[in-house]
């Protein structure tokens, strides 16, 4: 970089406060054209992009939809099988109210849907619940909305690849004992893609996505037309059905087939997180996207339920509920079929994607408030946060190794986290209603997410999100109960631990400001007097420069030399008489042939007796040799010693490095 | 540690040279008693040990014997059936002359014994095959030696644990699986004992030895006495001998049969390597040991060949001749029985204890002349050569896992390396011979290792060791030839590379010496301009420490922040014109968001504009927090631009830390 090749910007006015003094220096800006220079990393995940290229990275409606709905996308290939399931319990008459229980499903969609729009134009830098919850509930409500979605965003990937896996080594058995390398592997890919940043793998997994909704639009299409010509018959060899009825039916089973069903809409929480990812208009694109997702997910679960129950499908562990529907709309399992069973493999396998797109953003912004290490919510080159999304394949993988690829260990603890979260937030939606609805005309009140104005339907809107939250508030409360014992319970201890370390890493934080705040802060104090320790290895040219630089910064110098043994400490003493340069060398004896540990008492010992308005320095000669091998054949005392003395109060380091340029 | 619990020494005289300005200050010499705290390593390998106790540490005679000798006298246990195995190969007829060849090795253990015994007392501080290569033959025979006796060293410890793994899977099949791990525990076991001291290995591995010894007399001696009085028969049930006659008998079997026959004497160099290890007078104490180690070797071999042939023991994969003597000479498998077979595995496992004894002594005697990593010489806590040893274990383990603790696999490395460096040690001997027999009388040479005298005898201890490097040398090349295919390629390709990175080594280390030293060095330039650049994250406490510091330093300061966007720039300049204290800033915008980079690319940028009697200091703030795990809160900046730094030519590099102490 040369100063001929720098594009020197005009100084920015540098605004007259009352804190510049007249005449501050204005700063010289100038812009950094350094970039990391591995290529490996580059052929990884692309050329490194610049800050100026984020609006060229932002994505349109129906790649959004393809990154921020393939998780509730992917839940209408297994929810109304969730449903029968329960039902199966009451035997077989008790499988007709499948569509009933899907339709109060859809309608919770609906809430849901309608609330979440609301929300992405209320809050237009993204407005998941954890923003929603902490402009309306509290800190204490939204770090346990970010708890429960972080959990849940960990296991829906964990989950997601676990059932890909699985479903690829019911068709490959031989890949069974591989399977934990495999989901591992899945889940590195899902990483790597993302980590080229959220339009790439939009374009990735667009198409699977699609494809999905294709196939899926075609099944329910030729099924209602031939169920409409009367040509769709009831599936002829349906699998047996397995589950014995032990259930009365009633009320709690009907809520239970309910919240089982309500997986379907996991996934709905998604997009208003993602808001800062769309194309200007932000939350306009977003609130669209969001009503395609709702429209095609409702249309499609309320079509494959209504199918089930006309073609009498059965629960089975044996052939899922999408195979008998694909079976009965294609006469048996030509290359449509197929199609289908291939689209649902993949659309499991995508919806990790999601959780990869929302985790980062969700744990950036509670890095943003101090609740998560600050290094959170840096942007990476490819400009997504980079550090969230590796975390998140490191957790998602561990889980993966530990729960061994077992998508029944996994799933009871899934779902929980977002109903929390729907609920928080739609409890924090109610009350932002009621606080809409004490304005006066014309008054706006800013909060840290958004500006809330004053709406006449105010009361409607909060009876709606008032309403969603009751009923998300109750099936967080079966899911939690009929779950319990396998599993959940993990989640409702997790959650409160996690929380707990939120508020002491936000504690840390807030201290920390306090601590190095310059308010009250008054003049430094003096410097009277310098004292610099110099730690010699011996006498040569590396010595003397660390020696020389030492003399510099003060007239206060000591040499200090760590002896093992006699003979060199007789040797240093001789050659510091004439090299030395007059300054006095104390020579620390080390029966225990230590070097570092005696060098560390001795500071401790003169830092222990210095006076107020001293500085002390420790000059560390450090050698640096011409090629990086070399350094495994020296002892890397200075090194060390460095790392040795970094946590030592009140002592500022100094390395004087003297570069070695042998002759041939 | 406070002055007053100090013993300071009174200084010893400055040595009056040439070099001692008058009035040179005596140094301070003060005795530390620093030790490292780490509790668990005490645990495991003892209390550290003061310099002052090494001569606690010496060992015996008795001691000695077991620690370096466990590796010679466990060849007794399988030398002659090494030899039957040769003489099968001409028929059962060629057997007989187990006796004779035996004796010829007997022969050779004389003459090896009487040089090393003459080599112990000419080379009081160790005179292994590397020294007396050095001192008679030069620099490359010394490091090919070095190389030699170092694989061999490695091979010792992998060959005898595997050996011992395989006796105890034969007893426990179970165990098979897990013999790579197995092996590796016992290194790990055996590594951790050697820590301990030599002393304290010594204690340990004494039993055992011993245990060998005993036992083997006891079946020597019956069987010899039951033989006298001719109640020894041969065996009935001898194992049938499945070896092919396939080769016809003549001197080139006979050598063969000697060749592999030598095994036997492979650790008599152990001990001239140990001499530093005995206690005063070493010499004697050290070439008693010898004589003692050679008789009992000797006379075991001898006894145990001339049985062999008396009982018709017959070399078998099913069955030992040890085995086989054992039966024949108590009558069956009975209790002094399963102690031979006990005590000979016991011996196997133990051989490994004389190479981790003289490994880390010969690469601790390289590493002084600079042909191995200066670490190498350093004594640990426990005042052994430790990092020696730990590389010992290291690649002994890789070697083991590597050939999955196979003997077969490893046994043909084994033993050229032992011929090669007895070759080198003889001819040095010899060459040192007539280098005494031109002394004039009364005349002394000193040399690196020894002191030459004059010796009237040195015709005929020439002749000696002539004798012994002839017959040395071809035992080599028989080695080489008949064991090539079957791995000794191996050795002889890894040695001559082992040497050229010796030299590599040593090269460096010249060049290092030359670059560093004081020879025609003139009075340091002085410093006319001292430039310092403060890296600063930000304004608050911790960048104001820093700053203050540099504005110590010198009046020519430049403070650098790096800006990733606008708004962070503009909140900069405007704190700085209040606490900048006038210091100029230059502010670097970073369009792809790095913060290490454009500051490294700044500061070599102003390096490449230095002037001759220029300093450039770069000082930076750390932030040093309360508790450790703290850390992983923070980007820890600081660290990795010390990190990217350390290596930048002509720059001092300083830390200035900022303590924080946060109020409750």
């Amino acid at each position: 970089m040369r100063e001929a090749g720098c594009v020197v910007r005009p100084s920015p006015r540098v605004s007259q406060s009352a804190f510049v003094r007249p005449g501050a220096p204005a700063a010289h800006i100038r812009d950094s054209d350094a970039r990391r220079r591995s290529n490996w990393r580059a052929w990884l995940i692309g050329r490194p992009l610049s800050t100026a290229d984020a609006p060229h990275q932002a994505i349109g409606k129906a790649v959004g939809l393809a990154v921020f709905s393939s998780d509730a996308l992917s839940s209408t290939a297994y929810a109304t099988q969730e449903i029968l399931i329960i039902l199966a319990m009451a035997g077989t008459a008790a499988l007709g109210w499948v569509l009933p229980v899907s339709a109060a499903i859809v309608g919770l969609l609906a809430i849901l849907t309608i609330s979440y729009e609301q929300t992405i134009h209320a809050y237009p830098g993204g407005g998941g619940a954890y923003i929603v919850a902490r402009d309306n509930l509290g800190d204490l409500a939204a770090q346990i909305a970010g708890a429960a979605l972080l959990i849940d965003y960990i296991l829906t990937v964990s989950v997601s690849i676990s059932s890909g896996v699985a479903q690829i080594t019911s068709a490959f058995p031989s890949l069974y004992v591989h399977r934990v390398l495999l989901a591992v592997l899945f889940v590195a890919f899902v990483m790597t893609v993302n980590l080229r940043g959220v339009k790439e793998s939009g374009l990735v997994f667009a198409m699977p996505t699609y494809f999905f909704v294709a196939t899926m639009y075609l099944t329910v299409g030729i099924a209602l037309f031939r169920h409409a010509t009367g040509t769709l018959h009831p599936l002829a060899d349906a699998p047996p059905l397995e589950i014995e009825a032990t259930r009365s039916f009633g009320l709690f089973l009907l809520l239970h087939a309910f919240s089982s069903g309500t997986t379907a809409v996991t996934g709905v929480e998604a997009i208003s997180n993602g808001i800062p990812a769309f194309k200007e208009p932000k939350s306009r694109n977003a609130g669209i996207t969001l009503l395609w997702m709702a429209s095609i997910l409702g249309s499609l679960f309320l079509g494959i339920s209504y199918l089930a129950g006309t073609i009498g499908a059965v629960p089975s562990e044996r052939e899922t509920v999408i195979s008998q529907l694909a079976r009965a709309a294609f006469d048996g399992r030509g290359v449509l079929y197929l199609a289908v069973i291939g689209a649902t493999t993949l659309i499991l396998v995508m919806a990790a994607n999601t959780a990869f797109a929302d985790f980062p953003r969700l744990a950036a912004l509670q890095a943003a408030d101090g609740f998560l290490p600050r290094q959170l919510t840096y942007r990476g080159s490819r400009l997504v946060f980079s550090r969230g999304i590796l975390l998140l394949a490191l957790i998602a993988s561990l889980l993966i190794v530990v729960f061994e690829a077992s998508v029944t260990g996994l799933i009871p603890l899934y779902a929980i986290g977002v109903f929390l979260s729907f609920t928080l937030s739609q409890a924090g939606m109610a009350r932002r209603w009621r606080k809409v609805g004490k304005l006066a005309p014309g008054q706006e009140l800013r909060e840290r997410g958004s500006v809330l104005k004053p709406d006449p339907r105010w009361r409607l809107k909060m009876v709606v999100n008032g309403v969603g939250a009751v009923i998300t508030a109750l099936v967080t409360a079966i899911f939690a109960l009929t779950k319990f014992t396998s599993g959940a319970w993990m989640v409702l201890i997790v959650i409160p631990l996690l929380v707990v370390v939120f508020y002491a890493i936000h504690r840390h934080y807030r201290r920390l400001a306090g601590a190095l705040s310059l308010e009250d802060f008054g003049p430094p104090v003096r410097v009277d007097r310098h004292r610099v320790i110099v730690a010699v290895s011996g006498v040569h040219r590396g010595t003397l420069a660390g020696l020389h630089y030492a003399r510099s910064l003060s007239h206060d110098v000591t040499a200090v030399y760590v002896a093992n043994d006699a003979e060199a400490a007789a040797a240093i003493q001789e050659k510091w008489g004439y090299w030395g340069a007059g300054v006095r060398l104390v020579i620390l004896n080390s029966p225990y042939r230590l070097l570092i540990e005696p060098l560390v008492a001795y500071v401790r010992e003169v830092v222990s007796r210095r006076q107020p308005n001293e500085v002390m320095t420790i000059v560390v000669p450090q050698f640096v040799p011409e090629h990086g091998w070399h350094n495994i054949l020296h002892a890397q005392t200075a090194l060390m010693l460095r790392f040795a003395l970094m946590f030592e109060p009140g002592v500022v380091i100094t390395s004087v490095p003297y570069q070695v340029r042998t002759a041939t």
